[in-house]
């Protein structure tokens, strides 16, 4: 289960700009890819070290970058000196704990969002930090882990047809964004799913198992909501920028992955709502069922009480019981018995208990 | 009942603009009507083909192109293409989990409204998607299904008495949202009959039957909630908008249904407010009738308890229980027990549970 | 009890400006009453038709056209035209389910204002949709009913002494509006009455009765609160408003009604608040309840249960049971009977159950 | 308790303007005192007339003229007169609902305040109204009953030495509402220890009388706000006004008790929080401790109920029990009976409910 | 525990600028501390009285004066002296229930934060105020007690090689703030951790002891808000100050602390929502408990209390019974038994209570 709060490993006090990884995905191999593309051009090579793919850009193609685990302070140190990037966008890119933000350099626009996976074997919500750097003619972004939702973009940049390679690295760098947000609708389907499904079956079975459930699907929505929310305004200010970085016609797409965010955020808000109102239902669930037990305890009791006590007294050893003589004592005793139940039973069906 | 997010179907990734249905609706035939009038003309026919129906503006008269039905992408790629209308907004068309939004191309607008309606027979909310695209003299209305609430302009424009004739585009796109609008309060009619319904019963009849009922209401209003807010700066952006698509004598109207939207809104509120409160209210009440339950039982068995405690007393086999053989001692006890039913009797009248 | 919606009446779709009565009110006769003062002259009296009315401002003494009943449409229809209305505006005047709104024409202002009145009768708030048309020499006030609580106006304006006469149609309007908001403090007076009684009965009698009047308050204080808070805006566009129909010293009286407009709205959000509190409370109260109940029974039946064990002990009817035969083993019995109720006390004690 | 609402003595309906106490303060005795006072020179003196104030200001001293009790409308009236103030602003300070409010007239400020105190004796809050008239040289204080808070800065202006003196009406003003701000901390540190105490006590004693308590301080809480969250915007237009009435060094002073308010208002906010946070745990504390006395009644009832029906099995008078007339017969029995008690409290000591 | 409101210690109506310790700290010694550095130059030295720190700045070199202990009102009089700092701002550094907030004065900033430390021990959260004035080369820093998370800030500027030493006072002023709100980072860590451990807890063992811990974290988090939450704004203004006291290249550092408080306040909110959510939980936990206990006892109850009656009727001792006398009689009573104890069993196996 995600984590809602950053772990503090850095110890607190140390400059600002210093570089350490504040992150728990793996530590092990750091993964380089480095595509050059232009409208006639397409090269794509993996870098055995950081260095070789200095120097990024050359102003005829547009270079992306991507840099997959982020636990070694220097690669981040060689690309923050090769791009001339600020101390502190690079503390930054190595601290997971990030919210979306946009930072806006001199040359270049530093950018944190949240890659989400739904892991479906452990039904848990999972949660990468992506960072881009977007210059004028390069993307760099950094991932924690190997592994992510850039396959399609890989892919239609390999083609020649298609508008892609005609444009800057500001499109790229929405296209990777994009991407990220349609994700989010694939993980709010199913989370979706999981709630309409508790919501159908709460009333019958408010279970504990349920409980449960409802308190995991609560904390990804509060996962969710931190983990997004903050992007509509990252990508309302890019789209809303002034600096040349970003061409005139890439914005209209910015403002279509705007209009997706705050889809996302609409969902969520509905979707939270759903789990409140779950979890109301619950309640009064539970409330309902004691009142079906309870009312079984007291018919059950209310009625036998009483007749147990009749017989109780005629059990007694008492010498002088006239009534225990009597001929039709017995069966007169049985038949108030009766009467006693019969009286009883239609009291409750006039509280409407059965 | 309506998905509170969208089904995803396009495999997050392909690039923006690529047309793909993403809907629910059904997907044979796709029905095309075509109207032309101005003040003196009026033509309505159903192209069989989209081709038929273009160039669809002429300068002199307004079209008004309605499109039943959206899975087909080749449909609307024409229409884009012979309107000039960007990819992503053609993209949006054919993605019916939008939110009500205004985009405003170079020279048209694009809107997209939630048209709801109410299944009386299975009691449930029905939303379905409509999309216009309004220029200087025509406006094209996609919608999921065959089947909609604009008969009664269609009505209007047919007869030649009356303004609408002489107005252009804008006035025929504000009737379309004029009209959804207006069915909005038919559908909150129907629902806060229900909801009032229910205010009434809760007291007296907290079932699990009446808290499903609730779910199902409380679902309804998250649902209206998420179609209809965005509307309100939808319209209100509109009518602001100096665009000159707008003409002016067409702000006031704007206005006025902008006005409605707000009033539909502000009825929302009151009736979420009001299912807020018979939720709360349906607890207090379930658990007023669990105390009502607890309290019979209670009544019965402290009055009998310790009365059968008393016969048992007396029906236990010692040699040694000189009572037993006390000729007053069986009405004696019996006296007893009447004296303990009556101070419990007069104990639960001072506390008011009798 | 007041309908938190409008009450469709007119078939969606028609067309806007349409004039058709949508509202609750009688439709039987209209009352009209003509008020034309000046400082020096005031005359007052009721013409039998509408158009007896017309022409209404002389520009020299303000006219106040009171119309008491909106059912006929050609009463309204006479009006708009004689004053240059737009049709919306007397569309709305029609439809009484409008919220509180300022519209602004050309030389007119359009209001619409809730006035209330508490039924002490039948304990319920009854709500009257006003409509004043105000222009530079005139006041038109259209209510649905007869009866209103203009009556202290009418009579300042009878009595020459005063400054009500020497002041324009701004200043009218604004008496009227002035006297509206007076009396929702005075049925605010009246709910806040039932509120903190209910607040002082709630713990010793949480009853279903009980349960039934905090519902009708809620529902009340929801219809108070969607009928006044667009009040504010209103008020204060008004008194903000450039218009020159607007003289300046009226504004120091638009902004007393603003101020009181606000203490309203902040009473209002205090016994809402009351309210929510009281249900807290209430169930609260009922648990609390519930648990008294529930002590009562635990310590009769965990005191005599397991001295009833012991009598169906010594109830049995086998041949070896020593003690029976034992001279003391009856008041030894009874003695252990003792022992273990004194310990059941001592243990409640000890619990603080009683 | 004070009361969340105004009390209407007036007539809905009168003139605006008409000057009717409406407050529920004593009305016998006014007390009217009179300082005036600059850099040299004090005086100070208790004309028995209102007359004997005016003129106030004499451009060279401040005067401080303060009305303690506002029930005679006639004294209101010569202090407006004689300093030509609005007949709406002297309705106001005859009108004791007020929330607090600034006004600014042509040549003076008008501010309402609202003065509380804690009535230690019958642990409630009391509410005064303070109305505030600052001109260039003189500042009218107007209070509901004899008795206040500024005792400390009679004593300071007394006082030669001090900056007082030496600065103008504006800072006395200023003075004023600092000693009411101030004395809001005394209240809420009254408050927050009943409230911390509450807290401390609620787990263990969820009582009805603590409900009652917790009642009182939510209804206190609720009162407080609504008498001090107006304020903040009262002293930050003050503040802010460009009105020469406010020196230039004063405006510092105004800014410190902005803060104080502030501080005032996010304590309320804190408490506030606190007290919906000790409901709910009430809540739970009752449920808990049901769920104790329920657990008792079990364990005593499930263990006690099956060894009973065993007793009552060798009761029964049948001729044919052949087990009675074995010899091992009653031991065997009471181990079975043993036996089952053991097997219910290991089943319960399993369940951890002892 | 910290508390939520300020203790009034000062008498309310003492003059504005009187300098009275408002606080809880240790009043006994003093600890002053004086650093002053620039790229050549280090010395740190603490002087035994107060007076020997001044003059403070040289204009060459960068003076950090560090006050431990505010309990004396002279020393903080000397400093405000010797830097004319007005008299408000002096009162503040002693009143210690400030909110963080912001004063800018003629050349110096005021500004006020709150250092929070969890003492693990206790499991209590500490506050300590801390005040800062930052001049054009001076800044004086005050805390309440000694002991402070300033050390690595001191070692860094013992430490030639950096930057530190080459920048000014308002990058000292950034460097401090910075690592109190770093330290936020910690103890929201410990919190988000026993947050989780009683999330995971609370299903399983929803005991009087786990909400008592509740209680404790929701009032650490109200504490928290109110400590941390205004400190969003004190560093977004001192970041768009256009005072020259802040240079050009600290802005970046100033928005690099605002993102981070930004994430400290976002962090808040979900931990928040977090414990809301486990206090939900926690009832339904409760009353799921509760509706387990019920179960047990009423079968039980519902099974044997028949039982109990029939055996019950053949204890009596009437003289006719002619059952009794039958040799099938026992066996056959025992198999009625047993049928119903089965059919009792189905029953419950029905409504899956077993």
């Amino acid at each position: 289960m995600p984590k809602l709060y950053r772990r503090v490993r850095k110890k607190a006090g140390t400059p600002p700009g210093t570089l350490v990884y504040q992150g728990e995905g793996p530590t092990d191999g750091i993964k380089i890819s480095l595509i050059r593309y232009n409208e006639e051009r397409f090269e794509e090579n993996e870098p055995a070290a950081i260095e070789e793919a200095f120097p990024l850009g050359d102003g005829v193609s547009v270079a992306w970058l991507n840099v997959d685990g982020i636990h070694d302070p220097r690669v981040i140190e060689r690309v923050g000196e090769s791009l001339s990037v600020h101390s502190l966008v690079l503390e930054d890119i190595l601290n997971t704990g990030q919210r979306p933000k946009l930072d806006e350099g001199e040359d270049y626009f530093y950018i944190v969002l949240k890659m989400l996976a739904y892991d479906e074997a452990r039904d848990e919500l999972e949660s990468e930090q992506v960072s881009l750097l977007v210059g004028s003619d390069y993307v760099v972004s950094f991932q924690e882990r190997v592994g992510d939702v850039f396959g399609p973009i890989r892919e239609r940049l390999r083609q020649q047809r298609g508008r892609f390679r005609m444009r800057g690295a500001d499109y790229l760098a929405y296209a990777l964004i994009d991407v990220i947000v349609d994700n989010y609708f694939v993980i709010l389907e199913k989370i979706g799913n999981r709630i309409e499904e508790m919501d159908e079956r709460i009333i019958s079975d408010p279970s504990p198992a349920a409980l449960r459930e409802i308190r995991a699907l609560k904390r990804d929505m509060i996962f969710l909501r931190k983990s997004i929310w903050p992007l509509r305004e990252v990508i309302g200010t890019l789209g809303r920028s002034d600096s040349n970085l970003i061409h005139e016609p890439t914005r209209i797409y910015l403002r279509d992955v705007y209009d997706h965010t705050i889809q996302v955020i609409d969902t969520i808000e509905a979707l939270r709502e759903m789990i409140v109102s779950i979890l109301d239902i619950y309640l009064s669930s539970v409330s309902n069922r004691m009142n079906d037990v309870m009312k079984v305890l007291t018919i059950i009791a209310t009625i036998f009480i009483p007749l147990t006590f009749v017989a109780g007294i005629y059990g007694m050893n008492f010498d002088f019981m006239p009534e225990l003589h009597l001929r039709w004592a017995y069966p007169a005793t049985l038949g108030v018995m009766a009467v006693i139940a019969l009286g009883m039973l239609i009291f409750f069906r006039r509280r409407k208990w059965i």
